[in-house]
């Protein structure tokens, strides 16, 4: 089945048409500033040849008729249309065919995800008035996460702001996470997802049993520009600062922190590891903090799952930066984790293992795109017809 | 050397003369709701008599006074006193002799920790007015951590918070964390002061390199009535409802969180123990997630110190509930870490191993106090005359 996986941020659209049988990329559109008129298209077709150009993109469904055009020109017929929905709250435990009654659910949750799950349903909304006989299926970036004990999701708060308010964890990232736990195999696994967002997360014979990212986002690791954990007291302090709102604090928090933040350069990895080649000492700071709090989690991790079988690499940085993986692990001998200098160095975005300790390290490339596409089918597979 | 050791809060004046060559407890007297006319005095004499009485207690001076005299009647002739201090900030790295430089630097310490730092001074003022020529040591909660590299003290925020605000981890408990990885004597130990706050610390060579409390004693563990570790997003969140103001919100994280607030029973684990006894789901809930949180810091602090020797527990719930120990180190045979039930048991307020596995656990009761003395006499005896 041919399936159109979409996935609209706050400016952008990124769309591929996948055949879900062969896992191939038929057609892959991306586009940039939406919302502006000089956005940016960029096109790849099945032979992977680019091409780019600026036009003026108004809003969602201009941008999604330009991509749908420079997708397949007039013969588009796409009749599965997968969405990334980032927040499926308590409700959404896996793909959902998107119903007005679901749709409408997916609007309720905006209160507890405000900057992801309006540009998603955006995205709907353009899509469903373009192609109205398509049928539409949300795969949810919390659904993986669904399976969390309560030990585990439970925020120290008096209870009714879960049972009144929701507010607990609710982790993300949980496509990734639950394609290369799957694809690793092993029976108890760490999976370290580490993009501009960064999340690690405990998997237990298939099944999320903890994760780092929680009510947001925010939570857990340190990443681009997001600051992870924190005193809760700090938020409580940045308030009190001369001029501060929630607002601006959120995005310091959200949007000038992380390795951003800390290095006072960029929350690129590849310049920040350039930096520090350079001797930037503040590049070093921020790496330094970086792969630290991945071994506090995966220390954590270990004693959640009672010893872990494999740990996995996944994600832009963990894919790519081999001193980031390595640094990662560095220390860690007492968990049988060690890594193979020569194999980790030769390892760039394609799969391998990556280890000589005990314990098996993998890296796998993230494939959220196929996951989405093969979940869409399987959700319509699903329903009686 | 008679040392007294006092230790002031909000409301209380807690008090003891030591012995510091025998470690002996000469008398010990505790007074209650300081500032009310039936505050309440409890003191002990040298055989452990108790005597209890209310009295009217204006403020610390009348309340130091009153116990001074049930100390030692007309005879007292203290010439050393070590106060407790909560925060030393960056600058107090050991303890320090109060002169007008140092309580002033304390002072200006007020803003890190307003709710601490003000009481204990209180305390200092009124032991000047009332014994001016003896001589004041302040023995401080932060100054153990003073190790902590910055990958473990930094929070991922843009940098000048740091720099300008002085926003980091400290750590607290350092005198108790201190105190038993000393008396262990392990090399690379992970303590745990489970007390109605609570934390854990990674001491490598007697070194402190990380520990669960942060900028304030807000975060890490469930603690009695705080929340601990936190999505910093939820602070916003609960900030965004009606009539929430920092105070309030700062009020609930601190006073109505935690074991309370999971509960709604108590912050009391000796009435949650009960209350689970007697099949209070929510008492159940609160314990497993304490004990979770803790498992968690054992495998993050495994992670940092790269294996660790021994784990120890201190602390009011460390020393006496069997069954917190035995449920914090439950699921933790991966790590060499396995509770002997008999010997657990059997262990209440007493020095004790209490493992059966690999690793060693021990129950080391705190003794805070005889610390702060003996830190009281080594500052004085190291100044120059």
């Amino acid at each position: 089945m041919n399936v159109l996986v979409l996935n609209c941020g706050s400016s952008s659209i990124k769309s591929q048409i996948i055949e879900t049988t062969s896992a191939a990329v038929l057609s892959k559109v991306t586009i940039e500033r939406v919302g502006r008129p000089d956005a940016i298209l960029t096109a790849f077709d099945t032979e992977g040849r680019r091409t780019r150009r600026t036009l003026p993109v108004k809003d969602f469904e201009v941008g999604l008729d330009a991509a749908l055009a420079a997708h397949c020109g007039d013969l588009c017929d796409i009749q599965a249309i997968g969405h990334r929905v980032v927040h499926g709250g308590e409700r959404f435990t896996e793909a959902a065919l998107m119903t007005p009654e679901v749709v409408h659910a997916i609007e309720d949750l905006i209160g507890l995800a405000p900057l992801h799950n309006p540009h998603n349903l955006r995205g709907f909304y353009a899509a469903s008035r373009i192609m109205p006989h398509a049928r539409h299926v949300a795969v949810f970036d919390t659904a993986f996460h669904h399976t969390l004990p309560p030990r585990a999701f439970l925020y120290g708060l008096p209870y009714a702001y879960y049972t009144r308010d929701k507010i607990r964890r609710y982790g993300f990232h949980g496509i990734s996470h639950r394609y290369v736990s799957k694809r690793c195999g092993a029976a108890k696994v760490i999976t370290c997802h580490l993009g501009n967002g960064a999340s690690i997360c405990a998997v237990a014979d298939g099944v999320s049993v903890d994760t780092s990212m929680g009510f947001t986002p925010l939570e857990g690791l340190l990443m681009g520009t997001r600051s992870g954990d924190l005193d809760p007291s700090v938020v409580l302090a940045l308030l009190s600062q001369e001029d501060a709102t929630t607002q601006s604090v959120e995005n310091v928090l959200n949007k000038q922190s992380g390795l951003l933040g800390l290095s006072g350069l960029s929350q690129d990895m590849r310049m920040l590891l350039d930096a520090r080649a350079n001797d930037s000492s503040r590049a070093a700071l921020a790496i330094e903090v970086f792969t630290y709090r991945i071994r506090k989690y995966i220390g954590a991790y270990w004693a959640v799952l009672n010893g872990a079988d494999a740990v996995v690499f996944t994600g832009g940085i963990g894919e790519n930066a081999a001193a980031i993986r390595a640094e990662a692990c560095a220390g860690l001998e007492a968990f049988g984790i060690e890594i193979d200098p020569l194999q980790n160095e030769a390892t760039l975005g394609t799969e391998a293992t990556i280890h000589r300790g005990r314990i098996p390290v993998h890296v796998i490339p993230a494939n959220e795109e196929l996951l989405i596409a093969q979940d869409t089918e399987q959700c319509l597979a699903s329903l009686v017809h």
